[in-house]
């Protein structure tokens, strides 16, 4: 592959979480060429952290050149805001405040930088490279730690007038219901449909049932993996935990569809690895709480990106799905 | 007035309802120059339906010219489909089935016609001479015999993949709650803050307080006005009612505010004249339940255009508030 090839062809794609933050260089077809990573909380000043990642990313751009044949950097972040380009108030990164984080990076690296959440990114990389290519109108949940969404409407993302659209995981399912370990807010999706969520509830529900093969695991190692175990081993506690995750989730569902009526529902992150467990109840309590209009319709989706690139991608997507 | 600034510079707007169709020749400053209507439900057959209105309507093209003089008919009517200007399963619709009404419309007037339903066409009516002039991003929910509701993002409508997009009176905000007249769907926001909503709440408390001032009126004097009556009169079993309404009002825009981060949330209809009655508590539960992000941002804003003309105006936008 030449230079000239390459040229205007390829961007950074960095996906920054509280704990690691990774990065690639993506082509226009979505082939990650070069990947690495580095730990994001061992710096405590974000311009350290930027100096740091210069440094590690710096011999990948070389490699293909100059900054030049580059497009640009695209970055998933927590709390990222794609219009101000700056962090705000994110609960899980080690900087405070708000941050002009794509100016920063702008300033370091001599190249376009756009930011935005991690879940409007994954939309994108799916939206560009993966199970929602050609779509103009699609939803995506993010089921991980907690529960992240990007939602595309008329072929964009939706940002809002602020840059903050699409936080369905703080949307309230069950009001007055469980209240959110960190946010404080009652039965709000997240609470539920999250691992968090679900290892909670496989608790409490091995709590009352004794014989459930759950009980068989030390505290800790209740989560959707060792749910999932006893659920292929026909448990029926652990069957019972995905199919109230699904329902909270369905019923979720469909009023997001009621809102801006997509074409599909992607679905990502380690919570589906529990497949038609929580896949099949989700589909039944979404069609139940459908106005008719809507019903049998809306694909639910499972992403088609490998979940160790996806990050990447999408972050990517936000500077190679740009119009020329 | 000439004619010469007349061309290209009217449309026709037309709000068709279940029981009485309105019309009226809007210009591009939004001032109905002229209107009238028809009754809808004396039509069985839409052929008839269209026939009457062109005959009724045909007079006020005259008087402006001719139909080169329209920029095209805008039309608001329930269930109508922007994408395909079909009518589809209308139930306060004497036609049933797929009617392909923009076509047929067409056809018979010669001219460009829209369709899309009424809070759509509401929305568009605020956009473009309304209380949403200069917004890109707004919520519409209009609050008569039923809840309807217009999304805009990033400056246009939100029809969704089918063109149904915008169903918000249909989102459940208490799972297993009261169960809806109509679609039988059990806590949808309709079921609580429509005019019929809030009528079956008056008449339940009223029944559990007999002292209740609302006790003074038969049943079928039970309605949103009689309780804003008494409310003025500081009963505190009306005032109840509108509380209560505004918590669960309150309680869905705010999931609503972290779909699609709106600027504002217009609310129009009969239900608004309560006031402060309604739109303390609204705002109250809105806040209470938004993910701090989201926090004081959002206006609450009541419409702006005339109630006797705002259906005729948002039918009209449809048209005039193309890009040329």
């Amino acid at each position: 592959m030449s230079l000239t090839n390459l040229s205007g062809r390829v961007a950074l794609g960095i996906d920054v979480g509280g704990t690691n933050t990774k990065f690639g260089v993506v082509n226009h077809r979505g082939e990650v060429l070069e990947k690495g990573y580095l730990r994001t909380d061992k710096y405590n000043k974000v311009e350290d952290f930027i100096d740091a990642l210069y440094n590690t990313v710096y011999p990948l751009i070389e490699k293909y050149g100059t900054a030049e044949n580059f497009d640009g950097i695209g970055v998933g972040i927590p709390n990222g805001n794609y219009y101000s380009g700056t962090i705000e108030q994110a609960a899980n990164l080690p900087w405070k405040g708000v941050i002009p984080f794509a100016d920063m990076m702008n300033t370091k690296f001599n190249m376009r930088c756009a930011i935005t959440n991690d879940a409007n990114a994954a939309a994108l990389g799916e939206m560009l490279f993966g199970a929602a290519r050609g779509m103009k109108d699609f939803i995506m949940i993010t089921l991980g730690t907690g529960v992240g969404s990007g939602i595309v409407a008329n072929g964009s993302l939706v940002y809002g007038h602020d840059g903050f659209a699409g936080e369905l995981g703080h949307t309230i399912v069950k009001p007055g219901g469980r209240k959110h370990w960190s946010t404080g807010s009652e039965g709000s999706l997240e609470a539920y449909a999250s691992a968090t969520g679900i290892a909670i509830t496989a608790k409490k529900m091995r709590a009352e049932f004794p014989s459930s093969m759950l009980n068989q695991y030390p505290e800790d190692a209740i989560n959707s993996k060792t749910v999932y175990e006893c659920a292929l081993k026909e448990d029926p506690i652990a069957i019972e935990v995905f199919r109230y995750t699904g329902q909270k989730l369905g019923e979720a569902l469909a009023n997001f569809v009621m809102f801006s009526s997509p074409e599909a529902i992607l679905l990502f992150g380690g919570v589906i690895k529990a497949g038609d467990f929580i896949l099949k109840p989700t589909k039944l309590h979404m069609e139940r709480n459908l106005f008719p209009i809507f019903r049998n319709k809306v694909r639910l989706v499972f992403s088609e990106l490998a979940e160790a690139d996806a990050a990447i991608l999408g972050a990517s997507a936000l500077i190679l799905g740009l119009k020329k």
